[in-house]
């Protein structure tokens, strides 16, 4: 009986936050460790699922890092990296492109078809969604969003569908370029007039001390966002994100969240309870 | 952490229920305990909220039994009652209709209202909706059921209302019959085509000894119910219950549960949980 | 043969006024010596019902006067008056609220349907319709309009419904509210974006002698009613319905009308034929 | 005040035959007398533009007789008639087509417009209406239907237009065809599904004795209609027009009117009022 | 080979064209030897369907000289003329009437149906299309636009059809005006935000000696020609088809052309080639 | 002079086939050498987007074959076939999805965009698509059709998209298969209820003696093409492409094609000419 009793406050619990998004899109960014548990991934499928049953439409930006690294290796192309940027040459594009589009995006689609969803996966260059240019000639086929065209996501949405989406713009003679997945994920949000955006990480949120979990930081307002970028405290890879999500505020998106992907069902509890987990970074 | 495991896991076990009811129609008789204690009244309120929001249509039908003979006392109007149904002259019928449709209907629409929802409530006179035929000219204006035309009905709840309806029909002079509010929820399930048919009572559900709450029978077929109504184990105010239950089942809505309103969200575990509380009366 | 084309002309006098009516939205209060009298009951009735079928939108708002002093006599609840506004107790509201509802509004809808129209009758509480604040805490639950919501009154028009409503609000905490229906007339027509405001009365109109029906006056413009209420040649219950017509005028209301609802047809006659009945009040 | 209880009957007479026809085609064939005084003239434009506002879709066939004649002797062709049917040659075929769709079609639609109405002519050419095949070729242009296409019918109704048709219809190779237009108006009444056909003459109506006014038959059904046609009661131009309704009447339309269209407002007059004139063939 | 080589390339220079045109509305006046010869008649005709079938929506304004004149003739009527204008006397708009509606416009429509498409043929009259104004008592009903409408057309337009229109206006009493097609299809060009205007001629274009076709003018701007007409370059005829260029230049339309319409197809190859032909007149 | 001739005749041969193919659907299987030559690649993709332009809704169904080896190769992974079919173990499934989907189907979408086209590419796995099971253990991923859902084909399609689709199904526990693209194509076609199957070869056509082009057969039918099949004058590769235009024309599409790939805009040339190039198999 206690058991039902919390049964029915969990559900309870969520109905506002059902009222509050309901008809309201949520951009989340997917990627790290949530990618390779099969645990997180299943749970990760579900919570989209029920998300678009609620009625609200979630689009998902993937990476693809390790397999991509994995399948060069495979084929001994060596990358060279400057400023933590992969230079993309022709052969580097063209596998990138392969595992994102190839195998991880239909992966994605797969696994929410299989648990009762129904996802479509595009890249950029679908509906000429992403359109890049190129961000320095040195780096090769590295691209920077030059201009979003949402149609396609809308129309699918508007289906029924679960928009999954590779982080792949197409130039303008058409060639592919790799742009940077958080960077997508907060232009997307942006574009789609999102009520959120959520960045999947490896780690509890952003903390005070990056080493000591203790000091989460739960709230953070862009300005303290960004002093933390100057003195080092927001660094290597949460730099991307953090940037993405300021973006996306400075863009009209409401909330953005930095949120640990290691945590079962980490969107469905930040999106359908009262518990704040990871860090909110808000205007 | 386990608590929000614990939720995680509630919320997952609701996803099955949402995919499957998703605009779907589901009748509830809404009566006894659970319209006078506010508890359960606030419950029941925010269960069809939640309802509506998950893409599900309720559609509720209310009694109305204490507080009409509470008036009938003020005003020193006597009953007689015929095979336990009250003999309804017009002074009396007057009652019934002021103390439906002028509190109680109005007090239902006010708290759905207040709680994030949007009701609209209906006399079966509205719209044509419930057109009557006198049982029995000695039981004056009690009515059985003559036509449905639900109409009304799709309308508002396309618009995004919860209908809230008092079981009041309209004779072929305009003039007014009271209907046993069992009835009308089961033949309007089976008018909407409803998925569900959910009856709120005051006893934990058809018991195999109606005095021992262990003998609670979770599941019954039609024919178990109906030699149960036979051999007298199932009797009084469960009758008409069961046989609105049998008839809607005969037109074709899938399930019909008699529940245990004094439960608070009796009607949100039975719809959103493994947990089957009360009886199911399936075909 | 003469009685043929004296048909004829009659419905060709009504031609003009139906192009210039249709689409567009008449609010009505239906009050006085017209909700008892059979004869004007029907003709109402029929008035309302040929409005819509040629394409107007009539809204229909009630008031309940004697029918609610009867049932408070019979319970010997006595009120008290102060300024000629009703002190309302909740034991008071309980009783307005269920004649209007309860016994008023549904008969108007049963009449409405018999005589081949659809109605639905709407409390303010319903769809939210009437928010409703206290006018002054010694008068109880007398209220005013804060808020309207016009939406379930537009989408029951489309789907070709004539609604009728009974002036109750819905205070911010749920309760129950007795709004003059003059008023609400007034404040729903301007909602509504009304062409026409037309209250029934039990007077020829506004007379310039009040005890001489000769001194009818059949154009009043604002200002002209302004002073006539303030030299107290309106007076006692015109004086709402004047001030109702004034609030709907400044609100964009083309014409206001008092009339006799006395004369049979009285509503059909003022819209559709050349001969102006009663009193318009005008910008 | 006995002036309005009059026009207030009328229009309540009209009521029941507004809900009656309310988005139902009628189909009038226009001729005769009717279409030369200017006074009837006007009355007939009336009636249709009061039938549109009030939701019935008015269909107007014309034909063109005198109008015909006088171009022809002008230009000094000479027609020979085989069986009381024009030989129409090339030539003459001009001529027709140039007065009904050049001068009398053209008329109709203006005189609709002027007095509130929209109106678009059309031949049976346009939009493929009235595909014709050659009756005889000994008669030259004398053509009967061979196929409907009403969908252009259709779409200028709903689009709130009154369809004024000129009886041409079109051959297989574009050339045109004169077709009698009380055939056009039972073809279109049955191709349209409409609910009556109404024929104007200058006669009062179907006569036992074709000289005695008073011998008008009511009503006729339709093997009285065709006994009279054999013992030659029924003769000359009214064959073709009685053959109409009962070719409609055969293909479903409900009710046939040969009225006098010598009575201003006559069409007016059959629909909205309990006073049949002319002679109604049912079946 | 070499011949489907040319085939490919044809086809495929027309696509840019058929992408810029999709869904756009395109005027044509047609008048001249092009409503006279044979081939040329078909040509257009097939040009018009082609252009609908790609998407473009052709609207076609038609004039009628020569054969109005043989009609006078015919009937004896001797016509005046005032500064190149013809005195239209009643009996001369008659004619006018018949012979542009009655004759040339159906003709034009039963073509196009003949061919494969749906044509329907208007005057201005038909939904007050075109409303005119007398240019000058001397005159007679020789009229100007003052008002278009241009609903009906887009309607058609959308259900498929195209119009076809003959260039008489509706004055104020419902009377017939005769107005120049070569205005009619400027105006009209404007009213329906058309791409463009091309003005179907007897000469290849506007040439700087118009008696030396090699002097043809590919490009005009509206100054120039402006200039062309004052020094008298541009004259007679050309004038008015020069000045409905211009008017609809100044209203939107974005290119207009004087075409030879002795060319067979020449409406498609403007439209869908890379030769120009004849002259562009443009901003 | 001549030249403008030539292409007005043109663009008129091909209003016929744009009138029959308008709103029809035509899926072809995009392989071989027009894969690899640009030329033909772009006069494919130019092909793809006149025809959408003209109403038509091409389907693009493409193989990948020899990329696949060379990454294979690469990748030095090697394959055994049997009976010609390729052993698809997990590691070369991989490959197979990568190679077409990450790099072929992205190009394909990316060149059509480029030429002003909006195309969309889908793998079976996206909304569902392709429903696949194993063809035999023995061969590992390769999958033959279960089910076909071609809603987000429409959905593509009606939204003005090219849908350009990979051959590879999903498996009822999400993995992935390998599918024969002729296959797809064909049942694609039978799905979608396809006018046309188009399969682009690197021969001519079907030809009695496989070694003379001389001997190209135009026009073949079922029985005659199962018989050529049987005698071995259909063999190696042409057999799945036959195989799979009957299976189309058993499921009611009405025409398909062999066309030869190295002609550039072969399928506009079989469209939209009367010369039918390569060889047609029909009922």
């Amino acid at each position: 009986m206690n058991d039902l009793i919390e049964k029915a406050n969990t559900l309870m619990e969520a109905l506002p936050y059902i009222q509050k998004f309901s008809g309201k899109t949520i951009v989340i960014k997917y990627g790290g460790h949530a990618m390779v548990d099969e645990t997180l991934k299943k749970s990760l499928m579900l919570d989209l699922i029920l998300m678009k049953y609620v009625g609200i439409n979630p689009v998902v930006v993937h990476g693809g890092g390790p397999r991509i690294n994995a399948m060069l290796e495979r084929l001994d192309i060596k990358s060279q990296f400057i400023n933590g940027l992969r230079v993309t040459d022709q052969e580097t594009m063209d596998v990138v492109e392969m595992i994102l589009m190839g195998k991880i995006n239909k992966e994605i689609v797969s696994m929410i078809n299989q648990h009762g969803g129904k996802a479509v996966g595009l890249s950029g260059k679908d509906g000429k969604m992403l359109m890049a240019q190129q961000r320095d000639p040195q780096l090769g086929f590295v691209g920077d969003i030059k201009e979003i065209n949402p149609d396609i996501i809308h129309q699918l949405a508007n289906e029924g569908y679960i928009p999954v989406i590779s982080p792949i713009g197409a130039g303008s003679n058409g060639e592919s370029f790799n742009i940077n997945a958080d960077s997508v994920a907060g232009e997307l949000a942006a574009a789609l007039k999102a009520s959120k955006l959520i960045m999947l990480t490896d780690v509890k949120g952003i903390m005070a001390d990056s080493k000591d979990e203790k000091s989460l930081i739960s709230i953070l307002e862009i300005n303290q966002a960004e002093s933390l970028i100057r003195d080092g405290s927001i660094n290597k890879g949460m730099i991307p994100k953090v940037e993405a999500c300021i973006n996306a505020l400075h863009h009209g998106v409401k909330r953005t969240h930095i949120l640990d992907g290691r945590i079962p069902h980490a969107i469905l509890l930040e999106i359908f309870t009262n518990k704040g987990i990871g860090t909110m970074v808000m205007p």
